[in-house]
């Protein structure tokens, strides 16, 4: 009975695990160098938890059940729920500001396409109980820390920053009224992503005043931050937000990471529930779905019956990233071949106790070894060492009645025989 | 709104997280450095793929669900079959012997009990392509070889290893029939875990003859491997299975383990798919559920309509071990507490630019450092940085203008002042 893979999930064949590995180390090595502690919650939760942030349209998306117990539960689309319960449980012995990242496993129940599988890896890093703007440099930051450090320069990847507090006060200003705001959020997010006579037409359906919309396009495409009030109007909410947005670029820039940014009025993020500066990061042709994104969010706790405490945060998933990571050669160039430092082999089965325990005796060094299971002949373990993609292989034969063995460099071909003792001796792990 | 965690599922908070790390680390450095490979598959898998192994009875312990094309799909309980699926897909590609580990985060809808969650991690080590008894040492041997380096000693656990080639042919020379052996398995297996007169019941039900059941329950209290014979009788394939088994234990003392490992014919393993040597981990005094277990199973390729090529492999879950290890006090002894390298504070507003340059740069050398995000007094910004655990603080103040600062030891209370390009130069990651 064949058996097939679920379409949209992945098997991580041994080579594919190591590009999954190498991508998760470095998103938690940079999470720790910069202050974050790890923190992950369950696969699933109760349903109901999903609907509180995102609304009942991602019931949709969610792989859903019961368990025996008739509990209504769901597969995790997203970590921020369970970030919101997990802080509120302990909110009050969590020393603040809380800085947490996770790298957890999530799933949505869609169609698979390109950069959108229906099981993903997503980094998230969250700050929670800063309401200045540092906060959000530092999620950036921290962001960008990341993409430098796996190689992507300025010309490969930009971070989009826009802030819902001006886009809120700029529309209010234009003169959309405030429950009008969270269902033009949905639309104005497609900006980039529609047409541009679709978006219109869209547009058109929710504002008929063709004033107002050109003054949203105008404000969507605006190509500085100064030229803003001349467009939507001038009055202290617009300005106060223009201000933090000047703010958290000077953080930018004294951080070293301004020359990923730029300001771009039309990321809108199509959530609710953020409520300050938002953010996406793009490849720099933006040929790509969005790498990564995030904002502030300071209801979010307090939706979740917790106190109202200004949070913000970032996700990126894996699948985007690994296309756009293929896609510049950063991959092969940093992902080691899977290679075993040693492999034994024996030149008679009468060798074999002996290779085991050098076999052993390498193992304890804290090098990964292998030994030949079969008193096959030499040359055929040494083809078995070579599928192994081994480094260097053992030889044992005579020379260890002498307390020796054979050392042959898997990539020269050079062969030399060592003492065992000197061969230990240069193994220890202090040296290495 | 407060919501709950669902029951049998785990929040890992900091702390908690670090103890999984510690333990999945471990699991992963010592899966490598014996020459396994890392692999992983999807959560979740098609239902019937998990009954072909474990048959219908393991959908009672299911999270079983439809997704909206109507397939019925289930969250994996086990790797294995996983694991048979993605080696037959690529059986032709795969250079043998196949050495592979994986860590999986497993789901089992069985109400939560001391040990035993709805939601777990499991190690998992195997190796196809091997038919030899040194394929199962390796097993055992890998498994000690964690046990070993995570602090357990041979007084703390014990390896108890059977066969069940040599329970089969004993079971028929005692006069059980072929077909009743797969039913009787699951109940020798509770040997150990029910009353002896409960057991002695049962197996009476499946075994009528007075004698008979005396010989099985002498059989699986069996102190040594030279008294079987006169127990079942001789025969071939009992010797054969004799043979086996000390050949295993000669490997075993050879690699250097066997002072963890004892022989036990009451270990029986409940699944049908087992076809040889057989073994389960226990705390000493066995209070606790086995820590882990493994065996051969030859047949299950062919199972999963692939070629029938041997396999053996071992699995451990972490809730038993984290429990070992927490009583035997070998967790906190071993895992660092959460601790951050530097903070960086400042004694006026006027120096936090600077403290902002310090920090990003500690981090581009892969120290840890976080900073104050506000500009408060020192005396609060140290206490901030105690309550972040921090290892140095470092004190930006008017020693700047001469190119130096404070650098404060947390620990011991020690202040002195240094030049930031010695600093510097003596955080340089190579001297790390």
């Amino acid at each position: 009975m064949k058996i097939q893979p679920v379409k949209g999930t992945r098997d991580f064949y041994p080579r594919e695990m190591a590009v999954r590995n190498w991508i998760i180390d470095g998103w938690k090595r940079v999470s720790v160098r910069n202050g974050f502690e790890e923190y992950d919650g369950p696969i699933f939760e109760y349903l109901k938890m999903f609907q509180i942030k995102s609304g009942d349209e991602i019931v949709e998306q969610l792989f859903s059940f019961e368990d025996r117990g008739g509990r209504k539960l769901a597969l995790r689309p997203e970590i921020t729920p369970t970030l919101a319960r997990m802080v509120n449980q302990q909110i009050n012995s969590l020393p603040r500001p809380i800085k947490w990242f996770s790298v957890p496993r999530l799933f949505r129940a869609e169609r698979p396409q390109k950069g959108r599988l229906r099981e993903f890896f997503q980094w998230n890093i969250d700050i929670i109980g800063v309401d200045d703007v540092i906060a959000d440099a530092e999620v950036i930051f921290t962001t960008i820390d990341y993409l430098r450090e796996v190689g992507l320069k300025p010309r490969d990847v930009r971070v989009k920053i826009s802030s819902r507090k001006l886009l809120a006060s700029a529309l209010r200003n234009i003169g959309i009224s405030k429950s009008k705001l969270d269902s033009l959020y949905g639309l104005l997010d497609k900006y980039t992503k529609l047409p541009s006579d679709t978006f219109e037409e869209l547009l058109c359906e929710q504002v008929p005043d063709s004033n107002m919309t050109k003054k949203i396009t105008a404000f969507l495409s605006a190509e500085t931050l100064s030229g803003i009030p001349k467009i939507v109007g001038c009055n202290p909410e617009v300005d106060e937000a223009i201000q933090e947005l000047a703010c958290l670029y000077d953080l930018l820039r004294q951080m070293g990471v301004s020359q990923y940014c730029e300001f771009d009025m039309s990321i809108v993020r199509g959530l609710a529930y953020y409520t300050g500066i938002v953010f996406e990061v793009y490849e720099f042709a933006q040929e790509l779905r969005a790498v990564g994104g995030g904002g502030r969010f300071d209801n979010l706790l307090r939706d979740f019956g917790g106190p109202q405490i200004p949070a913000t945060g970032m996700g990126m998933g894996d699948c985007v990233l690994e296309i756009l990571l293929r896609d510049r050669k950063l991959l092969e160039k940093n992902i080691p071949a899977v290679q075993l430092e040693y492999f034994v082999a024996f030149v008679d089965k009468e060798f074999f106790q002996k290779a085991i325990e050098i076999t052993m005796k390498i193992r304890s060094t804290g090098y990964a070894a292998n030994f030949s299971y079969k008193a096959a002949g030499l040359s055929k373990q040494i083809k078995q060492a070579s599928e192994q993609k081994v480094k260097k292989c053992i030889i044992i034969g005579s020379e260890i009645e002498k307390n020796q063995l054979v050392v042959k460099n898997m990539t020269t071909g050079e062969q030399k025989t060592v003492g065992i003792d000197k061969f230990f001796a240069e193994l220890n792990p202090e040296l290495r």
